[in-house]
């Protein structure tokens, strides 16, 4: 019996399959909870910093002080970016941050000493540097294509407020490290995401980890997945001002177009990274004396909230583009914030995947012509 | 009720998983058939050239004369790569050949005029652009590498003998060109394997073509993909005379070593792709006086045949090293040119997967701690 003659049901999407296990994040998205290594996101996101966190992930526990301060030293030094690396940037520095960070990851594999050792110790630590050297691409490419030399990566600040530093040039202020600092715990990991997922297909053919976080950074550029922060603002600054949010919501859902920021695959509850966003969105702008991007967005989420009955709900996108802007981050690199805070998601998925290794690879099923006989070219019409 | 509690059945690997369905190519594993687009892959390894394959993969017809003239025609004129992006493999060049041809890929992002167009179209533009510039990246690498200078196309020659021609610099003979060109043939395109996988997850999020070509090259290295060919030369080369082949397997066996080139994840028939490869490996060592390569593979071969009853049969790249490494290709550049011959597979998938597009997002099934509550870190231990 061939596959024509059986009859097959699709998994588009890979909605409801479950791939494989998982030791790292839970998502339920039932009741809007998210779990990373058995700690509630709210408890990390009130009281870790997103160094705890990626330890917490990479190594599976919480670290004590010494740990944290090893840990720490350890990003710090990781985080330097080879010359060459910097020259390619600077070459390619035209095209959209993911483009340049993608091949920057990429070129970094010429340099990393451990580059082809898929070891769990060596790929634990190529983790680690590619997570120390992502902020440093990121900046450095802003740098240069506005014309400013790359900032150094100074080992007196901690991550967040490092990634703001080499970004503009100064040392943010305490509230806006904290305001990053969050921003990454909250973007950690999150299940099998559909960049973790690409970046879990890599290694399922044992590729090494630069080859798995050049497809995470790959995949996670679309609008449906790293791109819909950059969307919201995108709405928020088309709307202008709060009396007009409601109008335009309406005449976007007259029309049937979606709403960025609403609705996510597993959740049918508001995302639980949500509110951290929602309520230091708005101090933030009231900070900045410019409240009126949360108030449009609150509009907007007013008018949408009979959605969530149908498990529409807001989502962390949602917030963190008003962040970002407020933050004075140009929106193209929106996503490219998102790939700092997920490389030590991608890293520990890896890890997983290589720990009980199976390839990755579903069946398509095939409509197409059958039996079709080769005609010479002379006789095609 | 939370994912914890309900009973969740495993997809690993996806194994058995049909995701969609395709009109590109039909991999009947059972039967041991391929199609592309209808027609049988023994009519077109035999009948066939790779620039018609490609065309009838992406216009999902044969050409006639006048279009593959025309289609010849510009891919040979998009064959150039930008001239910062030869820099760019410059300084790369040491590191292992798929890495380079991933970060070169990605860098003709910047240089492409269309990359984030995502209209059909383009996309189509994009894959035939992406199809003729990866050997010119290939040979320019394995050029540099070796100290010499890359070779421009010949727009005389035909995608196959160009190849050649620019990583020798002299023009092949008519044998090694239709070997190639057959090689290339049978590599196009094949249902939903992990690299095309991957190359459809990057493009479901919507994200340009360049990022799933690069996820393709990414997920394409691993040596349960792309990787065997070079696998299968070793073991070939390390056996070293037929007379010892059949200790070496045993001994492989005993110690329950997997033998490269056997076993497929959808063929358990012979894979219809060897035959060719098979006959024209022998032909091509009788041709060069080493009739030993084949010699010694063969003996494998006859060794593992009481595998096919338990569906573990000889596959494509069981023989395609041998070719190579006959045509005095270096081993390390085996999974580059199985790369050349997939790029318009990749472009295919990703154009059905925009067509009908769905985030492709499956889940995992946490099962690690619950509910820790957090410590200070002062109180951790």
């Amino acid at each position: 019996m061939t596959t024509q003659q059986r009859e097959i049901s699709l998994a588009r999407g890979l909605k409801g399959v479950y791939l494989d296990t998982t030791e790292s994040s839970d998502v339920q998205g039932d009741i809007g909870k998210l779990i990373y290594r058995g700690y509630n996101i709210h408890d990390l996101a009130e009281q870790s910093t997103f160094e705890e966190t990626i330890y917490l992930l990479l190594y599976g526990k919480l670290p004590t002080r010494a740990q944290l301060n090893q840990f720490g030293a350890t990003l710090h030094q990781s985080g330097k970016v080879p010359g060459p690396v910097i020259d390619i940037i600077r070459s390619v520095q035209k095209s959209h941050p993911m483009d340049v960070l993608r091949t920057a990851v990429s070129a970094l594999s010429a340099f990393d000493p451990e580059t082809e050792d898929n070891s769990p110790e060596a790929t634990l630590r190529k983790g680690i540097r590619l997570t120390a050297q992502t902020p440093t691409i990121v900046c450095a490419h802003d740098r240069i294509r506005h014309g400013l030399k790359p900032v150094e990566p100074n080992p007196s600040l901690n991550f967040a407020a490092n990634f703001l530093y080499m970004l503009k040039g100064e040392a943010p202020s305490e509230a806006d490290t904290k305001l990053m600092d969050t921003d990454f715990i909250l973007h950690a990991d999150h299940g099998s995401n559909a960049s973790a997922f690409g970046a879990r297909v890599a290694a399922s053919t044992l590729a090494d980890l630069h080859c798995a976080v050049v497809a995470g950074v790959a995949t996670l550029k679309g609008p449906w997945h790293g791109g819909a922060a950059e969307k919201v603002m995108e709405m928020a600054l088309e709307i202008g001002e709060e009396s007009k949010a409601l109008s335009y919501i309406e005449d976007r859902l007259k029309k049937g177009d979606r709403v960025m920021g609403f609705g996510h695959r597993v959740y049918t509850a508001e995302d639980p990274r949500a509110r951290h966003l929602r309520d230091r969105a708005k101090a933030l702008g009231d900070r900045m004396g410019q409240p009126k991007w949360w108030r449009i967005l609150s509009a907007v989420e007013e008018r949408m909230r009979p959605y969530a009955r149908r498990g529409i709900c807001v989502n962390v996108d949602f917030w963190s583009g008003s962040i970002y802007y407020l933050l004075g981050i140009p929106e193209d690199l929106f996503i490219s914030i998102f790939a700092i805070g997920r490389v030590p998601g991608w890293a520990v998925q890896v890890l997983e995947q290589q720990k009980n290794n199976i390839l990755i690879r579903p069946l398509l099923k095939y409509v197409g012509p059958m039996d079709v006989p080769y005609v010479p070219i002379d006789q095609r019409s």
